[in-house]
């Protein structure tokens, strides 16, 4: 319990309050996304699954929820500068949409392995994009010179409090929808989605068990975790595109409060993917399908809490996908 | 008005009480499918959209209503003998599903053309499968030997009161969705779906307007309704599977009741596919977008009604497409 102690004491980049404000913010502008289930997916996973879809909401991913969150907090005289950030796709075409919806600039910096389905939403949206290195530091190092150039607000794709804070707002609904939970299982790239997500559920009740599922090419949240520390790798490789970012400094939930990590290899998250497709009947990108496939794979039958999990969501965190990777990783 | 009088007069094979019966009958069974909206689709087709989901529906699409509706009306010792049909897919899987609830067996004929997916389906939910040819003269002489020898009841498709009813109930769901609809769109084939769901429309608001949308490779409908008696064609070529019957002398609701059927090309239902995919991040095969296809045609603007139609009901009528037919298809 000493996590949910060190929750009480509130010493996170966001808190309930921080996400129970995002949400009156961000309400006009998002989906409250539906839960669905499927008798079939029960059977074979032997739980009761509670799909949250994600999907579904606009940009057809979670990132709206911070996105909005960030841009309709800002001052005026702040906002009209515009803002800026960096991103791999889904984060970038909330921003456009955001910026769009508040009627500012926004430009985004695309590292060059980005999905061509996501950097069309940006356009789509009216973002500016401006291509970097498919680098962290290369990303880093261009918004910096936009940011230095235009005066633009600096959004950063996960450690920042207001991104942090907007997606935590889904546990807001979840635990709304289905409030009997006893477990949530959530993607982890660079530690937004599932720092706001653990904050807000574990507030609202403490003993609920949140997993992070991460792609086994992309594995530093698990090694982060196993060691106390941030750990970068130097390369990643997985179809989970939405997943290949970094843990960030503010994302320190991950060590404290999320309860596992389980990794997965590339089959089992192209399984998960094509299983959404077939069975959920839902175009749920690589990095979406990843709890879908924690639950199913054996590493987590074999967890010391897979007996107690019995009403687990799962984050469908997005449904970017171009269909040409989606075919070509089905073959 | 002449049709809506005919209606008063109940001379179809099914009428609204018997759709209410349905509904009453196959409740436990059926999932009440989601009503999704989006805002893309909306600005592209400049009219307020509202997709019924039968993609979501048991078993991938609407033919569980009609087929549960059948197998629960059946008395017991005519249920022990079990049932028999013939389907290209959706209806089969249906049928096995349906029979599978009740505990009978389930006698699947199947044409060879149709695609794996749906097979697979009626395996999955117990049917026994017998292959046939590919034209509908193989598939009834196939299915009354198989009556013959087990005394199973005979389901068609489309051509019964029974399934008629079933399938009408989607629209007591969808008025209650979406109470002031003034256009349902239908993809049309034996005309099964369509006269349940007119029926029971039209009794609920006569001046609501029913298009059914049809593929220009199976256009029979279309002929019919111009001709105004039933006209079958030598042959088919459509990629949507599901669309390629003819329709049945049990279905003069859309001679009399249905406003018009829109006829679509190949790359138009394609195309429609895809925004499905992309934009409503739903699975959803060839016929179940062919409704999306019609609203969005050069044809369907130059209609006389065109101006009148504001709140559209589409319906997506399954989602039980193979991945590789998909991409096949958009190439």
């Amino acid at each position: 319990m000493e996590g949910v102690n060190q929750l009480k004491n509130q010493k996170y980049a966001a808190d309930i309050d921080s996400i129970k404000e995002a949400h009156t913010r961000i309400s006009p502008f998002i989906h409250k996304t539906p839960v669905l289930s499927s008798t079939s997916l029960d059977s074979i996973s032997g739980k009761q699954l509670f799909f949250k879809c994600e999907c579904f909401q606009k940009g057809g991913a979670f990132k709206i929820r911070g996105a909005s969150n960030a841009i309709f907090s800002l001052e005026d005289d702040q906002a009209a500068k515009g803002v800026v950030t960096h991103s791999s796709g889904n984060h970038a075409a909330a921003i456009s949409l955001a910026a769009k919806l508040r009627g500012i600039p926004a430009y985004v910096v695309i590292p060059k392995n980005a999905p061509a389905c996501k950097v069309e939403n940006v356009r789509r949206y009216g973002g500016q994009v401006i291509w970097s290195e498919a680098t962290m530091q290369s990303r880093e190092s261009t918004a910096t010179a936009v940011q230095q150039r235009t005066g633009a607000n600096l959004i950063h794709p996960f450690n920042d409090k207001r991104i942090i804070s907007g997606q935590g707002t889904i546990s807001l609904e979840l635990l709304e929808q289905v409030p009997d939970l006893d477990t949530i299982i959530v993607p982890i790239s660079g530690g937004g989605l599932i720092s706001g997500v653990t904050l807000a559920a574990k507030s609202i009740n403490p003993s609920i068990r949140v997993l992070a599922a991460e792609p086994m090419g992309a594995d530093d949240a698990a090694r982060s975790k196993l060691f106390g520390r941030l750990i970068t790798l130097s390369d990643t490789n997985t179809i989970a595109d939405g997943l290949r970012a970094f843990l960030g400094d503010l994302t320190p939930v991950v060590r404290d409060l999320v309860d596992d990590v389980v990794v997965l290899d590339e089959n089992e998250i192209i399984k998960a993917m094509r299983l959404c497709y077939e069975v959920l009947k839902l175009a749920v990108e690589p990095s979406g399908a990843i709890g879908l496939a924690a639950i199913l794979s054996d590493q987590c039958k074999q967890k010391s809490y897979w007996k107690d999990m019995k009403k687990i969501a799962i984050v469908l965190s997005g449904g970017n996908v171009d269909l040409g990777v989606l075919w070509e990783s089905l073959k």
